[in-house]
């Protein structure tokens, strides 16, 4: 036991200096940019407000994972935190969810405007892409990361299942066309998220195919914690009113397969994501985080 | 006169088949990759209205200019396009300029509902930077086109403008203020449309500053004679509510310069964009275009 409490304490210490290092880069990577106040406290509101950071920390582990530095992979980290963040700025606009809260504080729209929100939206989206270049690597593996990121951010990725998310409300959607939705909507950015820290580390096909059935299968377990979580959590744990997914007449896993039978889909998923990593030189880290998630309560 | 005739016989013909080639090349570019079929119509119905495509066309005559074949530039050109389209169906949204007509044409939001019209610009945007990576270049110039877009596009350019003009609003803007958000919201996007060019035949440093103070101008002519002809046109020609700006209480050029003084700055802005072009090879393709646009009555 004393091993698996230092362990703990181990990985703990990891990811918080993982946060540390991407919350220093991503506070430092709008200094005096945008040409109007508002617009540039708009930005940083969304993105500089804290959150579990999980997919950046993914992006700077699986770097390491695959043999290279995490911090070369710091400014693709934060291009896909500042995808994640854009799509949860557009999501809670009055005209998509309409919501109010998000991580305990009012949302973009509330605080700064519907215009000013939609822009600090597309700002963020297009700094992305210019954080993908910043990065100190050779002009491939950033043509490579652009290639990637935009894939699982647009209409054939995120932008798509949002779309799809937003035409299923008040419809009783079956297991296979949530999974769909969400694979798109949540899992194909938490999936680019991974696999940017494999080309960070310019590492091979089957390298990233095996990170990448990781973290599709990260990604599913994710999610359908979510849909739990909405239902068994307090309001104060969870920052957002509890059962909004009910109350806006969503299909979610929790209606389509009961609580049980969520339970033992997340044990699946994140046995099946810890099996694709066996041939990784040490993947201790990656299978830490995947039962990290399956367990967390907010 | 039979020179300029037969000369302006053959600018008219270059244009229209430097418009065929970017028709089909974006009308060939979604096939069938949303994973909803509202939102792939949504992107269609505004990427596929017709409209000048001044900035495609700017993309493929400066790689010329610069000595490269233009085809190569076809995915930088196609590119700036739907980032230019994504800004128009935000832009019009009932947050931002709440407008119904774009082009003779109900807006986006009108047709597809403001979600679907917010994703439909969102995927644009993000399409817009997968094209990059399918220029046939090497990986270096394609980094640098992603680098040169999403500056002019973000909030230090285009995005940065929007939000001044939001701002702007109601306001009366003096000619330097109208300057800087012209510059940024409309100057930027129409400079790194040259500047594409010039990336896509790998020129030097010195050629693209050169490009760059011509297209500079001419996009503070373009938007000077677009100021005057929301005043001077009526609305069939136009195909959008005459004087729109000014039932808007918009600042403009017209506003802060008069018809006069805005016709004299758009000659001499012309000339000195034409001015920069003297040492290229072969720059009567640009002089005339940015004659056609000084003069254009739509």
């Amino acid at each position: 036991m004393g091993t698996i409490t230092d362990m703990e304490y181990y990985f703990t210490e990891r990811i918080a200096h993982d946060r540390a290092l991407i919350e220093d880069y991503l506070s430092k990577s709008f200094s005096a940019e945008a040409r109007h106040a508002d617009l540039q406290e708009a930005m940083e509101y969304s993105l500089l407000a804290g959150g579990k950071r999980i997919r950046p920390v993914l992006t700077l582990e699986t770097c390491r994972l695959c043999g290279g530095r995490p911090e070369t992979a710091l400014p693709f980290a934060c291009a896909v935190e500042m995808v994640h963040t854009y799509s949860l700025i557009h999501d809670d606009l009055p005209a998509m969810d309409d919501d109010n809260l998000r991580r305990g504080r009012p949302t973009n729209h509330v605080v700064y405007g519907e215009a000013t929100a939609i822009l600090a939206g597309d700002a963020l989206l297009t700094a992305a892409f210019e954080q993908l270049t910043r990065a100190d690597l050779p002009a491939s593996q950033i043509v490579e990361a652009v290639k990637c990121l935009s894939q699982a951010a647009g209409s054939a990725g995120m932008v798509g299942g949002q779309a799809l998310d937003m035409a299923g409300e008040g419809q009783a959607l079956d297991r296979e066309e949530l999974e769909l939705l969400q694979s798109l909507k949540t899992g194909a950015i938490i999936s680019a998220a991974a696999e940017l820290g494999c080309i960070a580390a310019g590492s091979n096909e089957e390298a990233r195919l095996r990170v990448r059935t990781y973290a599709q299968s990260l990604g599913r377990a994710f999610q359908i914690r979510d849909d739990m979580l909405d239902v068994i959590s307090s309001q104060e744990e969870l920052g957002k009113p509890v059962g909004s997914d009910q109350m806006n007449k969503k299909s979610t896993f929790v209606t389509a397969l009961g609580l049980d039978g969520c339970a033992s889909q997340v044990e699946q998923l994140t046995r099946r994501g810890i099996e694709a990593l066996g041939d990784f030189a040490d993947p201790s880290f990656h299978i830490w985080l995947a039962q990290q998630l399956a367990r967390r309560s907010k």
